[in-house]
């Protein structure tokens, strides 16, 4: 294992250091790997913005055994939207070429007197001056960098929206294209990046090779079976290859959880304008690519390539989420719309999901009406001239709500909840409620069918077992994040976590199984909560805007029934 | 004590209730009572702009005795600004009024139809639509109305702030000549109002009369104990009446802990063009008044009535903490420009002190430069024009450093501190930290020269007694909140509190001592607390921005440096 290295590059002198990872961190990787280096250099009450925060890049601990999905990269912080500590992951090509350098673990630390970009590469790390990028979004920054790398090169970087310290913006990533369709997306991690004026990463990873798995056979054949249980199953090898993530919306909308306008109903009566199918047919029509992996090896290829209707490629995985909140949840039945608003978002480098929650508020607030799908792309580009009430909107859904004088702002701890009705699907609801992340629902989604460890199924709309639940599988999505792997392996893997716990135990010199796993994910999440609370949370945090209490949502009526006592100490409970 | 009155209106359905003042509530007066009635019936965990919280009014404990400086009235609500308890409190001629028709509280709950007046009189309150009063700003609206209801009647007013839901609106109260330039200024009780649809209360006490004391002629006696003690202490014979509260920018100078451009500063280098010399001067030259009384019967006489550059009256009290955050900590050194800010602040009903403070904090951004006086004018046109960056600006500091991307935000608990820098004055700045009002000085201001109860003078940039010394101003400073009594009786009153104990055993049938004051002071601030507890906030939450214990004050070079955990205990401590 101490093949691995970890990089911390000194920002404020212009220094890097590049070390083995040293022996208290061997264990963690990605989320597990972030969180720890926040909680033990990040001053709780720093300000997230300033000198003392850091950002933190980890792959994850499957990342270079070949396993496939497994080059999801976490990237951490202390959050300048939340103000606790986030973890944010992303596909793409970042995680695959870090580990082909070996590399754990890159901290950033402290602030550059001057903007820079940062190349990583065999030799080690480097910096530069960011030149004429500064000032640049996100596809443009891209394409000069690739100019000058090549493009195999993996880019991590920031649009306008992160230099300009607007709390929404994320952090860029390329995808196995070169294309930076992928986002560390949520709590404002661009921001950070922002602050330390880091304008890009790249990450050449020419002619570098992971460092060998303790087993090499042994990691081969586990790798294999695992990639065979994912070929097997219907949603991992139908699915998701077929319509992407917006697969989705039929099944949320029909269990009355789609958001739409704001929040208020859990039906939009234009589901199927926006629906797989629909993107499928449009896809299809225009020429583009229906299935894509994102990172190399993935066999389930999730992502899409989505033409203009000039058949010009505009856009890659549109997502469910992107779908839901720029589009129901805006009143917006038009793909070609919320195509257009989601490549305005990755190309200012601004979270989807925070956006449409924001214009959503705003459009509660009259600023625009439900709907208009053009008006909705002129607060994009208010955001892109970084007008005042661009900067409204790009610092999310809370401060718009806040400012516009909106009583009803879907957040938990300042962030916008994503595409899952709290009311209709409770066991996201009590994630977003618990999640140190803030209202997320990567930190434990909990779908239609899910089933506790003991085969209960668990009814969406009921508060029965959504602690139960909730907790299970935010301690699942956490082993996930740890791994680098993506939630969509999921089916095969909550049936048989073997299928990767194999893989770890062959690929380093340790054994590892559930219970090691589980361990783990519960010391990370219990190291997040130390450090939000020391950042100032209070077990009130854990809950939802009281309006999803009293407001039955229509047409199911549903409300959110879950007893608030139980959510404050839902962590504190025995998984 | 029975013959005080409650009136609850409950503007939903357009109906009130009149009733004795209950057994349970009739030792509380002031913040006392609004308080307690907060925490008895607003849900902690309430929208603050919605139908749960309640607005409370309350005369202080001494109102209707006669007592000098004894008419301020407390309004409470669940504040939109922070998040927890308000209590604001103002002089001017509604305590009065009130009092003499017998008014201990009057509670406003949910929200009306449409929007409306409150009248109340001897006969009750009646409600009536507010007509074309809505959209009006202060002086327009206090205008039609003494047209109608006669210049004795004094009015609460929101102006059109308010009526937008910025969370940085007061609530304006007429003062003893019929002028809106009293406020109930900090935590947004100006949104509530608004919330409420609730434009404007106004109170004719024509032909009324205040409850008749226990023991008229012991009461009388009292009063003039009181009175004569006022007129024999230098500070309330002749520093405040000769310049206000202006006296103080050159003292808080001196030491450096006036704020200079947005707290980066402590002394100002042209203090001496704002001080009370140059504001006594620029009135004399243009024939204003220097002293006024802006409620019936105070002997300090503390306001001033200030004309502009054509000798028209444009301002009254014109007050050191609007002096130092529209002056000096927004770097303006020109009187006209602060009475012109001020002016304009009372007519929009909004907060001079958050308001300057979100200038300051806009011109660190950079959205205009610190000094520029008619830019500043222009950002209180953009809050009038409720433009996006009025709206901004209008939600306060908080908000605005948050939108703007500003690492320097002096608030706590999301409100800002007032015009004493923490790091050079720290017991006030102990007192921001963890009073359950946020950073609000009128909960204990701890000014240089203040003593323990034991005598021992407190050095205000030493961490020693702070604690001490903030635990017992702020106790005090509740039970001047309960009795309805304007800060400036300090003096007399620190040093032999029964001057005013004594008068409440002649007013009610029992007897009233310091313990009996202290304790009721303490019961008040834990219900605050707990009420707070409740709504989300922590120990965490009782500390300043962290700049302030790492950035040295220029040019003294203080930090605030009283232990944190010390703070977070202060309120569980005996005093």
């Amino acid at each position: 294992m101490n093949t691995w290295k970890m990089m911390h590059i000194h920002l404020d002198i212009g220094k890097s250091v590049v070390s083995a990872v040293p022996p208290c961190y061997k264990e963690f990787g990605g989320r597990s790997f972030t969180s720890h280096v926040i909680a033990d250099l990040v001053p709780p009450d720093c300000n997230p913005i300033g000198e003392e925060n850091i950002l933190v890049i980890s792959t994850g601990l499957l990342a270079g055994s070949g396993a496939s999905s497994s080059y999801r990269v976490s990237i951490g912080c202390k959050s300048p939207l939340t103000g606790g500590i986030k973890e944010s992951n992303t596909g793409g090509r970042t995680g695959f070429a870090l580990a082909m350098l070996g590399i754990r673990g890159v901290i950033i630390s402290n602030i550059a007197p001057e903007w820079q970009i940062a190349i990583i590469n065999k030799e080690g790390v480097e910096l530069e001056p960011a030149g004429d990028l500064v000032g640049l979004n996100a596809f443009d920054t891209v394409e000069k960098l690739h100019a000058r790398f090549g493009k195999k090169a993996a880019i991590l970087t920031i649009g306008t929206a992160g230099e300009k310290l607007l709390t929404a913006a994320c952090i860029g990533a390329t995808d196995n294209d070169g294309i930076p369709a992928r986002h560390a997306a949520r709590g404002g991690p661009g921001a950070v990046m922002g602050s330390k004026r880091l304008k890009a990463i790249v990450i050449d990873a020419q002619d570098a090779k992971a460092p060998k798995p303790f087993d090499r056979d042994r990691t081969r054949a586990a790798v294999k079976t695992f990639a065979t249980a994912l070929l097997d199953h219907p949603t991992t090898n139908t699915a998701l290859p077929l319509y992407g993530t917006a697969v989705m919306v039929d099944g949320i909308n029909k269990v009355g959880g789609l958001p739409t306008r704001n929040y208020s109903q859990g039906q939009f009566e234009s589901a199927d304008r926006i629906n797989g199918q629909a993107l499928y047919d449009l896809i299809k029509e225009r020429g583009g690519k229906t299935t894509h992996a994102c990172m190399p090896g993935c066999v389930i290829r999730c992502s899409n390539v989505i033409p203009d209707k000039n058949g010009e490629e505009l856009n890659r995985a549109l997502e469910y989420e992107t779908i839901a909140l720029l589009g129901s949840n805006c009143g917006i039945d038009d793909l070609d719309t919320i195509n257009r608003l989601n490549r305005m978002c990755d190309d200012l480098g601004i979270d989807t999901i925070e956006t449409g929650a924001a214009i959503g508020v705003a459009m509660e607030a009259g600023l625009i009406p439900f709907g208009d799908g053009e008006k909705a792309i002129g607060l994009l580009e208010e955001i892109k001239n970084f007008s005042d009430v661009g900067q409204i909107l790009g610092n999310g859904a809370y401060i718009t709500g806040k400012v516009l004088g909106v009583k009803r702002i879907p957040v938990v701890k300042r962030q916008s909840m994503a595409a899952y009705d709290p009311r209709a699907i409770k066991g996201t609801g009590t994630t977003y409620a618990t999640s140190p992340m803030g209202a997320d629902h990567t930190a434990g989604n909990v779908l239609p069918g899910a089933k506790l460890p003991d085969g209960t199924v668990v009814e969406p709309s009921q508060a029965k077992d959504q602690i139960a639940i909730s907790r299970y599988t935010q301690l699942m999505a956490t082993i996930f994040d740890m791994l680098g792997l993506c939630w969509f392996t999921k089916p095969p893997i909550f049936e048989d976590i073997s299928l990767v716990s194999d893989i770890l135990s062959a690929q380093y010199e340790e054994s590892w199984d559930e219970v090691k796993l589980m361990t783990l994910a519960k010391r990370t999440i219990a190291t997040e909560i130390a450090f939000n609370k020391k950042a100032g949370f209070s077990e009130k945090d854990d809950d939802l805007p009281k309006f999803f209490r009293t407001e039955a949502l229509p047409p199911k009526g549903y409300i959110y029934d879950v007893d608030q006592q139980a959510l404050a100490t839902l962590h504190q409970e025995k998984a």
